[in-house]
This record gives structure tokens, C-alpha cells and sequence, in this order.
């Protein structure tokens, strides 16, 4: 069997030239998307991940800025802060950087509004979703429907295998495959580290999404032939042969798919290319939503 | 194989008990279990519920009212009174009734405190649910939960097939059942409708759950040689030679199960038996983290 390697980048660039569409429209009609991206304390990874936001909402012609909370002995008031942007007309769409530092509750994201809510971090946007309804969902959850979308599988009538249950890849994703409609109605089975026998549920579906943060650990032999394979880990693994020291793979032996699966999705290179462009699709749909509302 | 029939009247007793005696603990500690039960318009079917849960609620010790809303020509305000019991001291718990009337929007049950949100019909309890945190869930699924317990399956290491995904029943069950605990760490795959060879998955788990309000559908062949059966549906089927022209069943073809299954819930007689006693258990647990913060 040919295996078909997913890549992320044509379906990251067919979303961003979606999003540079709907964005420029929004702008011309005097309703500009504006996301602000809340970054408090000093976490250098998520300065980091901000800043590639910022870049790319540039690139596509959406307005963010980074609004910064340094620790600041007791008097930050981050909760007040989000409650602030939810409340300001002027902006669409509100993301939460992760991990919140030590001296903010984890419940702050809950001040965001639940239709500015562009990360789907709420609990509402996620009670919304698993309800079945309308709801923004977390960017990986939503990229992995965009890969199986991208590579024709027929989301609605297949056997998906979840291994994973994590509150941002795993369980929102199940949400978005059981919904009622052509990107959903899927059967979904839902493992994890305690699940007995995972090849035998692996094996047996037409779709096995690893998103369970273990290098390579979904191997050949667990995957049925012609199934097709999405992988979400990234995994840093030490390799001696490599200039940095290590290198990244994902929660799929890759190399062991090819010849087996119908198609496969590389790490890097696959769903971690997307989920830029899917926040910042949210956030077009936030102010589309927003626009709507204000007629 | 001699098959058990997992009765829910001595469960649902064993609840009771408990109940009443967490009741009893709270009113002498001056901090009364109160639940107030919302019923908003006139639907016969809702009143009579309501009245049930009312006379169970006096059996164990619960303080319980109805707070009824008729229809007053547009004036009524639903969410307000809502509102008001949430940030009532003197309430511990509210169940808002459905199905609402026609005047009442969907969104009102929202303005139920989550931590007086007893029957797990906000979207923040679901969110929360669902994430996999400590929430409120419908009693429905935790009455198959408790089932389950009683019927000493080891949820922790079992594979459940849950066929319906309701947002009362199906969706939350299956949050529960993902949940990091004794009671969790199951292995869920969700069927619906929509489920092609929904056979093959319900014989392939050791636990097939029926939710999806179809009579009699899971049928003898359907199920693996010992598996447990939890059959939530209740469905009125005509029948001619009964006095009220019809009968009650189940989801679930119950004599094909018997010396098939291991375990099978009768229809009635089975989960629907466990709904009120855990409603009012919730609105123990409500009441016994008011007083703890309260300390």
C-alpha cells in the first residue's frame, strides 16, 4: 500500500488565505478582527508562542497585541484584566497564554466571554461543544478535523480511536466528532495510559488520532492497514547525531506507518502547522459573530 | 451462564440511607440541605416529576420547595428568579425543569450557581465534567455509574460501549466513565445512530450501555457472552392485552440477555429507580460544601 504523508502546510495555507479574505472584509467594513493575546508572568516558551502569533496575524492581515501582566508583588489583577477585554467592544477575541503562573487561579480564563473565547479555554466553551452545540474548541482539536477533512476521509462513518484524553487535544476532539454533522458523526472511542489492550481498539478503528505524549509509541503493528493515522505528540528525544542534541518526534513510530496506514501525518510538518491558522480563524469568526450581532 | 439482574431498588435504598443520614448531620449543624425546584409553566408531566422528587425528598430529610413560574402574559422573569436562588444563602441547590415552555429561553439555566447546579444542566458543569474536574453530572449517568458499582463490574479496567449520545445521558456518562478514578479509567467508545456495524462494537465491550431511546433495539446477538447490560431507555410500546393498552421497555431486548449477559438491568425497575435518590444526594453534596466554606 502507498502511503499518503499529510502534510499541514497546503491546509494551513488554504486556511490562512480564507482567513486574509474574511479578515480584510471585516476591516473594510469598520469592524476589524482585533484578538488580544494575555501573557501574565515571564514563562519564556509562551513569550515566545505569543510572539509567532503576532507574526502570523501580521502575515493574514488581523490585528493582536500582546497584553502583558508582569508579577507585580500582589497588586496584578489578571481576572480584572480579561474581564476588562471581555467587556471592550473594540476587541473580538481574547486568548489566555498557558501555563498560567503560580499567583493566578487557573478559573481567570472563565472571565473570558464565552464569544470571544477563540481558544475554546472555558469551561462553558467546553461544556457548549460536548453538549453538541455551537462552541469555539481548542486549535489542535480542530486541526486534527482539518487533517482528516484534507485527506478525504469520510469523517461520518468512521471507527475513530482516540488515544489521549487531555483536556485540550483529546476530549474536546471527541466533542467535535460526535457533533451532528459531515465533519462529525463519527464513532469514537476514546483511550488512554489505563486502557487494557489499546492495540486491539487501535487496530480495530478506521482513524487513530495519538495525542497521548509518548514518543512513537503507537508502532505498526497497532495500526490496521489502510488506516489512516494522525499524530499530535511532540516528543523531544535525545540524538547524539543531531546538532541540537535531540530532535523532535511525534506519539507515532512514522516510519513504521508507511506501507501500512492509507496516509500519515509527519511530526513536525503535520497538525502542529495548523493550529496558528485555525486560532486566528477563530478569531475572523469571532468578529464575523460580533459584526452580526451589532446590525 | 446464569445472568444477574441488577435490580435498582436496593441501591437505590442503600442511597437513600446515606442521604438521610447526611441530611440529618446537616440540620442539626444548622445548615439544612434546601432545594428548590423551578418549574416554569404548566406541562403536566414536569409537575408530576416535580411532585415525585418533593415527596422523596421528604422521606429522607430534604428540605425541598417548588418555585413555580406560570406564564403571566411576558412578565414573568424566569432567569431573574434563577438568579435570585443562586445567590440565596438559604438555598442550597436548584433543578430547573425541562422541557422549558416556548417564553422561556434555553440559556436561563445558566444563571444557576455551579456549585448549586445539582442536576448538572449548566454548561460550566458540563465544561467542567468534561475536562475531567470534580462537577455536578445529571443523575441519569450517575445512575448507570452507581449500577455498574452495585453490580461489582471493575469500571477501571473495562471496555464501555455506550450507544446514544444525549446531552443527558450518553455525552456525560461518557465523561464520567473517562474520569481519573476508581469509578473511571474506562475505556469509552460512543455509538449513535449514525454507527456503521454498530454490532461489532457493542459485542467487542465488556459493558454495553443503551441510551438511545429506541425500543428494544440491542438485541441477544448484539452483546458478548458476559458482558454487563445497563439499559437506560424507557419507552412506551402498544400492547393490546395490557389494561392501559400499553407497556414500558427498555432499550434493550431484556429476555434475549438472560443467560447471555452477565448482569442486566431490568426495564422498569433498574437505573430510572436510582434518578431521584441521586438528585437529592447531589443536593447533600451541595449543601455540605456550602457549610464547608462557610467555615
Amino acid at each position: 500500500m502507498k502511503t499518503i504523508i499529510l502534510e499541514g502546510k497546503p491546509i494551513a495555507e488554504a486556511i490562512r488565505r480564507d482567513v486574509a479574505e474574511r479578515a480584510g472584509a471585516l476591516r473594510d467594513s469598520g469592524r476589524p478582527v482585533a484578538l488580544a493575546i494575555v501573557l501574565a508572568g515571564e514563562d519564556p516558551a509562551s513569550r515566545i508562542y505569543s510572539k509567532s502569533i503576532l507574526k502570523a496575524a501580521d502575515r493574514v492581515g488581523v490585528d493582536a497585541r500582546l497584553v502583558e501582566i508582569p508579577a507585580d508583588g500582589g497588586r496584578e489583577d489578571v481576572g480584572g484584566s480579561i474581564r476588562a477585554l471581555s467587556e471592550d467592544e473594540d476587541v473580538s477575541g481574547i486568548i489566555v497564554q498557558q501555563p498560567l503562573p503560580d499567583w493566578v487561579p487557573a478559573t481567570v480564563v472563565e472571565e473570558i466571554a464565552p464569544w470571544k473565547d477563540v481558544d475554546g479555554a472555558t469551561d462553558a466553551s467546553m461544556g457548549r461543544l460536548f453538549s453538541g452545540r455551537d462552541a469555539f474548541a481548542p486549535a489542535t482539536a480542530l486541526g486534527v478535523v482539518e487533517m482528516l477533512a484534507g485527506s478525504r476521509t469520510p469523517i461520518e462513518s468512521s471507527h475513530v480511536a482516540i488515544v489521549g484524553r487531555s483536556a485540550v487535544v483529546g476530549r474536546p476532539l471527541a466533542a467535535l466528532l460526535l457533533r451532528k454533522c459531515d465533519r462529525g458523526n463519527a464513532t469514537v472511542t476514546v483511550c488512554h495510559s489505563r486502557t487494557r489492550d489499546l492495540a486491539a481498539h487501535t487496530r480495530a478503528a478506521d482513524v487513530v488520532v495519538a495525542a497521548m505524549g509518548s514518543p512513537e509509541a503507537v508502532r505498526g503493528e497497532m495500526v490496521g492497514e489502510g488506516a489512516v493515522v494522525i499524530d499530535v505528540g511532540v516528543n523531544r528525544v535525545e540524538d547524539p547525531e543531531s546538532e541540537k542534541g535531540y530532535r523532535i518526534v511525534g506519539d507515532v513510530a512514522f516510519e513504521e506507518m508507511l506501507g501500512r496506514a492509507a496516509a500519515v501525518t509527519p511530526v513536525p510538518g503535520g497538525v502542529g502547522r495548523l493550529t496558528t491558522a485555525i486560532l486566528l480563524r477563530n478569531a475572523v469568526v469571532a468578529a464575523e459573530s460580533a459584526a452580526e450581532r451589532a446590525r
